[in-house]
């Protein structure tokens, strides 16, 4: 096979996915809306949400546009471009998946009202699979144009890293500023509008309420998508890196070398089938979710496996793949049963002494979940290097872990779907039985969204992992001796950019949520009429706070994201910036999951006091919950998310500088 | 110089330091006490503390003696007693520092009382003292005669680091037993007296409130007492190991080994001077504090610097001293910042949103409080190496940080005792301006508990990194390369050891304070009189739910951190051993140092708020802080204190399996 036929296959099979895209966008825009309060809510709620992509997208191409001028001058032009055009192909994902997002939440709500639980699902499941298939399709065809165009040329390399940078960069300020808009958006509408005023969630009394759900659009949906788009990518072009180097010698370097897309490509094709198999089968939520994540792994596992066999490879790299798929299903599972075990009956009791309790137990949940995941990950990578083919192995266990992200990322874009469809419901009046339908599916999403986080924690961190070996094969490293103390000083000094990062976001969140909180107070003490539902909040105003605030802020943790690694170079060579890429990683990994776990946890013991347990909604110990759950949103949507794209961006960085 | 002589004047200047703690302790006893009620509620208070005591060093030694027969079958009947002997002395220094305590406190309060401020900071000034200067001469006493008897031997390092584990073991004990009584009992007696009763702090009719103040003794003054005379002694230990193997074939062998020994000797001398400046200076209590500390270490830095000239020694030595102190103050000062600065003001200003907000602030300010003081002891561990003189260069720095730590345990324990005299004053009912003095200087023992926490964690890191280097040379480590995977599987399970160890603490404190909590609602139900003043409460029973609770829980976290090195070393060799100590060092620095400032931060913005500020006490900005106040009290007396001795400890037991 030649590298016209590898592209022929890479490019067909993405026109394929994206294919899939535009019948899902069809298929939703064809389902009714027809209620036209629920129609304006929607409205509403979209333009706030598409207003702020556009905002967001003006700065997010400034910066772009002034690293691509950089690269041009330093390194090439043609750097600069696709450096630029991984950064677009981002923002792209990133706005088809929020469109469909917008579009499928209120044929949910619709739905539910209308044909019932199941209509109500496939809704917003199809409107997940637009985000899935999007990410999975053009984060391939991208990587499969630069494969095409450029790997028979010298700076090949450089040109996978340009293009992966470009992602990494748009997916931190997408996950940094979606994050603190929702975050802000949330913990202010719930502070004064649950906790003070006593009305429900989601209340159309409430000014923040709009903003809220545009959060969940911005922050859950754009921010997430544009996240494992820059896992997935990061994955390949690491690993891609690593065939350069490991099999440049080889007969069959050719077939190494794209083996990475080759994997992408089992992995569409499973996703596509898992996708299938859920318009054909008909079961209840839960079991759809879990049945179209299965059959999207086996098949891709049969798919790999039997190319590998048939193309006479290493079969040794086939450990690498199965270690990589099921490290990412039990640390799935473990998140499971930190956010959804016995863990949350013992946080919710411990909520009966107060918020103080609740919040010490919380967090020490959070942290304990730091365990079992990191040791597992630990012994996937060893087993991966050791039994799976070195360095390349390695990479290649990020890779099938991420291989399938066509479905993985469907079932993690459903949830703020189904969470944006009961908020319309609660909106529009539609009664309990509409939003008993939309808050079992959001529920489950929630479950969905736990394990998806553990998923793109351990995902990250492989990735990372992958990204520093390919640093430290580029910049020539032999070895990285922790007995060395500049060695040491960077490992220590990259474990605080974790912290710092943790608490500038949370900070930004805390401010903008002070903020909000005020704007709502004030508007419910200057509208007269408001509480009594006889006038409307101003929902523009929040929505400008939350838009403002998190502009403003995603740009400082971005800097210093990205400037870390360039002065640690400069300053103390590049031995030390190694250091400090394995000292991020470590306590990136560790913060992320503790932050994603906890708040996860905080979440579902409020959920499970609120179905009644321990004096249900309205106690004292229900009201102590709700603070451990606003504590839990920024560490989960925000400064959580945050981590694993930094850890991997500064590699990247890092991978770059290498490479200039 | 032989060694006779060298032990010699390490003997003699000890056993003057031990003369100082025997005058301090019958100057405190000869103050009066006269005054009934103060005298009974002073000894419930000490009866408390020495019943726990007893219970807890019953455990202890039975764990002592299980491991000193092991090493007694393993290694050598004498490595068992050193061991042995390690632990007792540590043991014994707990129970000094604690009588003198309870004999302080309540004297402080009468001083108080009867004779105005400066009495009263006397009292606790030369209460703290007995503690501060038990600690600096037992521990240069202890190591002078495994010196004196073992230099010439074969097995002397081993001896060295069987003494060293001895101390680490009773520190880690005392610092989670104290830990878990003392919080446990004060989030109990706050979470029931001051928010749902409204009963000021320290209430006579609050049923915890003498557990409460028995905690303070416990865990803050035997706790801390314990864990500063381990990092002491392993600060001297590796440094007297790191002298063995690089000054073997030196002329002046034996100069280099004591040279640890003598930096504590000049350190103890310093003491003395800052002790007597404030015997005769008198000024207001902040400034007496920080003259007897600088003088203490002006007068380290010229002995020690004279020391190094006179003998002819390498000069390089005395710049990693000098960068030992500095990192010392500035890592204070900074801590000092965090604690005390804008932080606070802007800390308690997020708190008018409420719990949540003052939660999510928090918990940023205690993260962003890691980067300073890391990227400064990364910078200083540079500098002592690679000005200083290598390894045994950093180590010292190490020393030096500790060698005043006559005075720097002064001024910590100094703290706890003026906070139980405002307990015993309010509780004897002495009224406003009793309670004013009190509070005062309780308030001022609160910054330089912080300070003296920034110290201990970063005395801790430097002692860690010089164990951990004692460590590779004896396990013949040559390189500890970051690009094999199980030195880095390593790196990673050891960062989750600090994450677990503070999960396993905090849920102890939880559980524990959730038993108080329904211990004191009952009391306050079922005893008729209690809130009119008219009944006593049943003190005794909270104390032995504190007890009981601290015992059992203080156990598998202590196994845990003394198996996990044994378990890694069997599994995956002893370079991913060297791995799990440096993952365990960067973990358990970040999180100590999270948990310390921002518990400090949380109690002092709560005491901003209680001097008027935005609403004043009783407000809902003040509620608000009340429960980060409660949050950041295990962090900061709990589990982050913890962590500073697991660090420790693991690199003391990984030396001895090096050794074994």
């Amino acid at each position: 096979m030649t590298v016209v036929h590898y592209y022929a296959a890479f490019a067909g099979v993405s026109l394929f996915g994206l294919a899939v895209v535009f019948t899902l966008l069809s298929r939703i825009k064809a389902l009714p809306v027809g209620h036209e309060k629920a129609a304006q809510i929607a409205a509403a709620i979209r333009t706030g949400a598409m207003t702020f992509l556009k905002e967001e997208y003006k700065i997010i191409a400034l910066v772009v546009a002034i690293i691509a001028v950089i690269m041009a001058y330093f390194m090439s032009i043609v750097a600069g471009i696709v450096f630029a055009t991984g950064s677009v192909l981002s923002m792209l994902t990133g706005f088809i998946g929020m469109r469909a997002a917008t579009d499928a939440n209120v044929r949910t709500t619709i739905a539910a009202k209308d044909k019932g639980e199941h209509a109500a699902f496939m809704a917003s499941f199809l409107g997940g699979g637009v985000m899935g298939f999007a990410v999975a399709s053009i984060g391939l065809l991208g990587l499969a144009t630069i494969f095409y165009l450029f790997s028979h040329q010298q700076n090949f390399v450089q040109l996978l890293t340009a293009f992966s940078l470009g992602a990494s960069l748009v997916a931190f300020f997408a996950r940094v500023g979606g994050g603190i808009f929702t975050k802000s958006a949330d913990v202010g509408a719930d502070l004064v509008g649950k906790v003070e005023a006593g009305i429900p969630e989601d209340d159309p009394r409430n000014p923040a309420v709009i903003a809220d759900n545009v959060g969940d659009c911005v922050g859950d949906t754009a921010g997430m998508g544009a996240d494992i788009y820059e896992s997935y990518v990061g994955a390949m072009v690491a690993s891609v890196i690593l065939a350069v180097t490991t099999y440049a010698s080889s007969g069959s370097y050719l077939a190494y070398l794209s083996l990475p897309l080759v994997l992408a490509f089992c992995g569409l094709i499973g996703s596509v089938l898992g996708l299938g198999s859920n318009l054909i089968l008909k079961a209840n939520p839960a079991a759809m979710l879990r049945n179209a994540t299965y059959v999207a792994i086996i098949g891709f596992l049969i798919l790999s496996g039997s190319y590998l066999f048939y193309m006479g490879m290493d079969m040794h790299l086939f450990v690498s793949i199965i270690i990589g798929c099921f490290a990412g299903i039990f640390v799935g599972l473990i998140t499971e049963y930190y956010t959804g075990g016995t863990p949350i009956s013992r946080l919710a009791n411990a909520s009966r002494s107060g918020a103080a309790t609740n919040l010490i137990y919380g967090l020490s949940i959070g942290m304990e979940s730091t365990v079992a995941p990191v040791i597992l990950l630990s012994l996937a990578v060893l087993g991966a290097y050791l039994f799976g083919g070195g360095l390349f192995g390695l990479s290649l266990a990020a890779v099938a872990m991420l291989a399938t992200v066509g479905i993985t990322m469907t079932v993690d874009a459903y949830g703020p779907i189904a969470d944006n469809a009961g908020g319309i419901s609660e909106m529009a009046g539609f009664g309990k039985s509409v939003r008993d339908i939309t808050d079992k599916l959001d529920s489950l999403g929630n479950t969905t969204a736990a394990m998806g986080k553990g998923f793109a924690i351990g995902s990250a961190l492989l990735a990372a992992l992958a990204l520093f070996a390919a640093y430290s094969q580029q910049a020539n490293i032999g070895s990285l001796d922790l007995l060395n103390p500049l060695i040491m000083a960077g490992v220590f000094i990259g474990s605080t950019m974790p912290f710092l990062i943790s608490a500038l976001t949370m900070r930004s969140v805390s401010d903008a949520a002070l903020k909000m909180v005020m704007e709502v107070r004030r508007q419910f003490k200057e509208i007269p009429g408001l509480m009594e539902g006889k006038a409307d909040p101003d929902y523009a105003r929040c929505i400008t706070i939350s838009t403002q605030a998190s502009l403003r802020e995603m740009v400082l943790p971005g800097l210093i994201t990205v400037l870390s690694p360039v002065v640690i170079k400069l300053l103390l060579g590049k031995e030390a910036l190694g250091g400090l890429l394995i000292g991020a990683t470590v306590a990136g990994v560790l913060l992320a999951l503790m932050m994603a776990n906890g708040g996860g946890a905080w979440d579902n013991a409020k959920k499970f006091i609120e179905a009644g347990n321990f004096g249900g909604k309205g106690s004292d110990t229900h009201k102590a919950a709700v603070i451990g759950d606003t504590v839990g949103d920024p560490f989960k949507d925000t400064s959580g998310p945050a981590l694993n794209i930094l850890i991997k961006l500064m590699s990247v960085v890092a991978l770059l500088l290498a490479l200039a």
